[in-house]
Order: C-alpha cells, then structure tokens, then sequence
C-alpha cells in the first residue's frame, strides 16, 4: 500500500514539483519564500504525495475551506478543496491517483474538485458527480463533487 | 477588422461550441436550459464571439464580477473576468485572440483571468502580469492581471 505524506518544502521536493504538468504559481511562490531565507520545510504547503523509493511520483494539493465560503454542498460545511492532482506518466495505473482521493475522503469531508479536460472518467470513477452549473460561481469551472453520508450537494 | 459580437444561444451556437476544446457543465447546462423549452436566443451569455463567414472561429466568455467580489485590484472596483478564451486551430495567428482582449480591454475595466498552461506568452503580450500568489483566493488557479490607467494589482 502506498503511503501518503505531506510534503515538506525544500529546495528537493520544488525541484521535484517541475515534473509535474500543472507547475505554476503556487510552486514559483514557494521557491520565492524559501529563497528568501525562510527555512527549508517550515513553508505551509497544502501538497501531499506519494514517494517511490526517494521520488515524488505523484501528488495533489488539499485545502480545508471553511463552512462561510460553502456554496456547493446541503447543509453548508467546512469542505476540502482538491487541485493539482498529478501522477507522473510513467507511475500511472497503479492507483496512485486513486490511493491519493482515498486519502483526501479519509477526513470525512465533502470534496470540490476543477478537474482537467478530459480526467472526467477518473472522478466518477471515485464517486463524484458534477455540480449543478452556477454561472456566477463557476464561471470557467467545471466542479465536480464528493459527498460523505449524510450530506448531499447544495441543488 | 474582425467584429467582436456577443453571441445567441442557440442550438447552432451550442453545435459550433462543440469545436471548441473548453467545452464542458457550462455548454451542457446551456444546452439544457434550451431543451427546457426556454425560446432561443434568450439565455443569458457570457460568450462573445468572432464570426468568419457563417461560422463560429473565435470566442471568450466576460463577466462582470462586483466590487464585493474584488481581491485583486487597488482601489477595490468590479472588474471583469475572461475565461474559454480559444480560437480555433486553423484559424490561429491571425489576430483573432487579440482582437478578443482589446475588446475586454474597451470597457476601461480591470481584467482577470486564469489561463490555460503554456499560453502565457500571449497574456504577457497582451499586457497582462503575474498575480502575487495567494493560497486561501487562488488555489490551483494562476491569475494574470490586466489594469487600465490608474488601477494597480492589490499587492
């Protein structure tokens, strides 16, 4: 069983981070902090992942939002937000993705998630369904949602 | 010079969508809207879009988001945000995109968007800059910005 961890911040995993398709300016502003002398590993990070042997192999981003900011799920509730979800090529079809969203609904928490064009396949896979398009809070969105028992998506 | 033209939701319009890459819950909520019985030419859109022709090459969708809703700009202000911003391949290089922006561009409104990865190159050109990267408001988002005379980014 592969194990997930939270990531630490170093100079390391951000090199490891270019690996990945979805580098952006998350990852350019954590190399900023840590060049600006904060030290390696004390950055707050939301990534988790999965190491083989010494690498990063796969990771994804997970942040708890609070119950103010929910507009997705019935009754309103603090949700976690899921982004950056990546397996490198060559680690695909292991169920890594899947070890990592098994992670993430281990909280017992809703899920929110933006997927890529075309990774539809996946999160149905895993239990989600699309939320109900709101044009004024999804814009160029396409959400798809998870729900624990009990709670359901908010129309 | 190509007109810029605020589209008609019609079945037409929501066939020639299929073309585009950027298709997803926003076209098929509209497409539901219109199988409801709601008249044609009556949804509400977003979309502008560029004709050559009878047929649909180039589109964006802007929405005018409240001030309430501003954490990006200096004096807080509405502003405008740009999404699904795409020509269409056989169509590229010929202006189309930027003729999309300036016409953003000429409601004399701040400009957000979240592009797609390896297009930065042409919101750089377009004048756009790097949003400081804020965990809690941009999670797996990359904004650029775009300020008219006298605005400036938030930090």
């Amino acid at each position: 069983m592969y194990e997930v961890q939270q990531l630490r911040i170093n100079y390391k995993t951000l090199e490891e981070f270019k690996q990945f398709k979805q580098y952006g300016l998350q990852e350019l502003s954590m190399l900023e902090e840590l060049n600006a002398q904060i030290s390696e590993n004390e950055i707050h990070s939301p990534f988790y992942g999965i190491y083989i042997g010494n690498r990063l192999v796969a990771r994804m981003s997970l942040y708890r939002q609070s119950k103010k900011h929910d507009h997705y799920f019935k009754p309103h509730q603090p949700y976690l937000e899921v982004w950056k979800l990546e397996v490198l090529q060559e680690f695909q079809s292991k169920g890594l993705g899947t070890r990592l969203i098994e992670y993430a609904k281990s909280f017992n928490l809703p899920i929110k998630t933006n997927p890529r064009v075309h990774s539809n396949q996946f999160w149905t896979k895993m239990g989600f369904v699309p939320a109900a398009y709101d044009l004024e809070r999804d814009l160029g969105e396409n959400p798809m949602l998870w729900c624990p028992e009990g709670v359901s998506t908010s129309k």
